[in-house]
């Protein structure tokens, strides 16, 4: 055991794109845990773009509020218990939990769940059978509506939930059409985890390339960008398509909303004349799927029908530049950080 | 019979809010009939908000196409039948078509439906019993998810979509939360049409009442408006909300979209955040509904739990202002221009 609980905190609010000096690693106290906890040494911590909109005071949301500066800026983590006051957990178990970015912490056993490493290595339960992929699975299950032969459009393919959306339309029998930011990407995306076609959307021409791309139009847009991603879709929607609105990683730099024109009510208009279904998906109203998705997406994942990759980086000093990379797109799959052997 | 088949058409495309001079009255041939047509004499024409879109060339639309200049404009009309070559149809039926703003058509008899007058009288059949209220039916039963005790709030309260959507709310068990333009409007639409409440958008303080006026907040936002009130009804949906874009009469004048900040990534994170529902309403995705929507409104017409209530104006050269009064909510109730004795 570390001397000390290593802590990446914000020391400012970033404004716009983080930048490394809006991040410091500092040293806190090892907790103790009292009785129903268990103490985690966290292994692997997650980078979704989600966090980034916690740690931004103008879009504090409902679900959970701001991160404090000098706080460990919140996330999931795969860890290993280290001591347990809880009856289902013992010294050596792995577990995930809402930990943040920490070495340490004290966690309710209670809002825990184990990690089987025979499933999948333990950075893949917070990518494809973590948060992420039930994200995708409650999505493609519960709100899609998609059927075989009709075409997905998934934006952020390689991200944690757009991979697992993608190939899951893949298996369902869909087209599935993914966007990503570069060619060696979209290459991944198409070879490896079976996407029919995958855009690079940095390509002047990408509003033709998903025209295309996507000959019977889109029926379904998983949603993962907004932007000018969401607008390009919007032109290939389908007559009673569902958008499921899941992430808007494209926007969430931006502390106001963009420049003009408005286009609310284009967007409004777009959706009565296409009689479309547009969605709000929150992983939070999903749990309840997990051991269905765990034995489901598991089962795909050791039969090798399902990917998950995994951008690892390593050391929590770098947790911030992983953030930065994957708002900007440098990153290749479910970022991740790695701050201790398993 | 007249001797002359009066037209109501368009001189010039009227840019924003349509002005007089933008219509004009033309005297047309009357129509020679071919075998399974019907000669329809019109009585009432109907002036809908979905009119203007088809009188844009910038907003031409996928069902419609835009208005021809010097052709009738478009809508639906309850029509005698004065000659029939259809066996259903004979002198003297009352019938309702898509013949546009004229005085005489020739009409396929496949697509015409017969209009019962003792249901409700002539001009209601354009109104509570015609395709505005269709649409809200099909909206209230088929999309929104309404039950009994939820808030539904309906923006044109007293339009021929609203009123009905607003009652049909309210016979549901629900909290009917109207918006119209004028204390006059408002107060028939709490006495006479039933709602729990109407407020005024006018009103300086229109948000705080929307917000006092919905205190277990909006469950359904059966939008007919867009706009500023659209805006104020997502201040205060309920997470998993609906909202019903059916319509959205405050931005048809404009032939581009308003000024910025551009507020559509703002709705997509409401809608994730909210976990709302929207979907789109074209009533032509409902037209078997009819029998079904014609025995249970026309039964609550019958019995008096439900009115219908037309602004009645009279002369076909009074149609183009009809149209525009009916724009800038200096109507009440559904608009329909009379344009000879029944």
């Amino acid at each position: 055991m570390n001397a000390s609980n290593r802590q990446m905190t914000l020391r400012r609010y970033p404004e716009g794109m983080p930048q490394e000096s809006d991040f410091q690693v500092i040293s806190g106290a090892i907790p103790d845990i009292a009785d129903g906890q268990v103490l985690g040494r966290a292994i692997y911590l997650t980078v979704d773009p989600y966090i980034r909109v916690h740690i931004s005071p103008s879009m504090s949301i409902g679900y959970a509020p701001t991160t404090p500066l000098g706080a460990p800026i919140p996330g999931e983590a795969v860890l290993r218990v280290e001591r347990s006051k809880h009856p289902d957990f013992r010294e050596g178990d792995y577990v995930a939990g809402f930990s943040g970015w920490q070495d340490y912490a004290a966690l309710q056993g209670d809002a825990l769940r184990k990690v089987d490493k025979r499933l999948a290595p333990l950075s893949a339960h917070l990518g494809a059978l973590g948060m992420p992929g039930l994200t995708a699975y409650a999505g493609m299950t519960k709100l899609s509506e998609a059927e075989a032969g009709q075409t997905v459009f998934v934006s952020a393919a390689l991200g944690g939930v757009g991979a697992v959306a993608g190939q899951l339309a893949r298996i369902k029998g869909c087209r599935a059409v993914g966007v990503s930011s570069s060619a060696e990407k979209c290459s991944y995306a198409v070879e490896t985890l079976g996407y029919d076609a995958c855009l690079d959307r940095t390509k002047q021409d990408f509003a033709e390339q998903v025209a295309a791309a996507c000959p019977n139009g889109i029926d379904v847009n998983f949603e993962n960008a907004g932007g000018p991603v969401f607008w390009t879709a919007m032109q290939n929607m389908n007559a009673y398509g569902r958008v499921i609105v899941c992430g808007l990683i494209a926007v969430y730099n931006e502390d106001a909303p963009p420049a003009g024109p408005d286009l609310s009510q284009d967007l409004l208009r777009a959706i009565a004349l296409k009689r479309l279904v547009v969605k709000g998906l929150m992983v939070a109203d999903f749990w309840s799927l997990r051991p269905q998705f765990l034995e489901e997406v598991g089962g795909m994942i050791k039969d090798g029908r399902l990917h998950s990759k995994e951008h690892i980086v390593v050391g929590i000093e770098n947790a911030g530049v992983a953030m930065m990379e994957m708002l900007s797109g440098r990153n290749f799959g479910k970022t991740v950080v790695r701050i201790a052997d398993d």
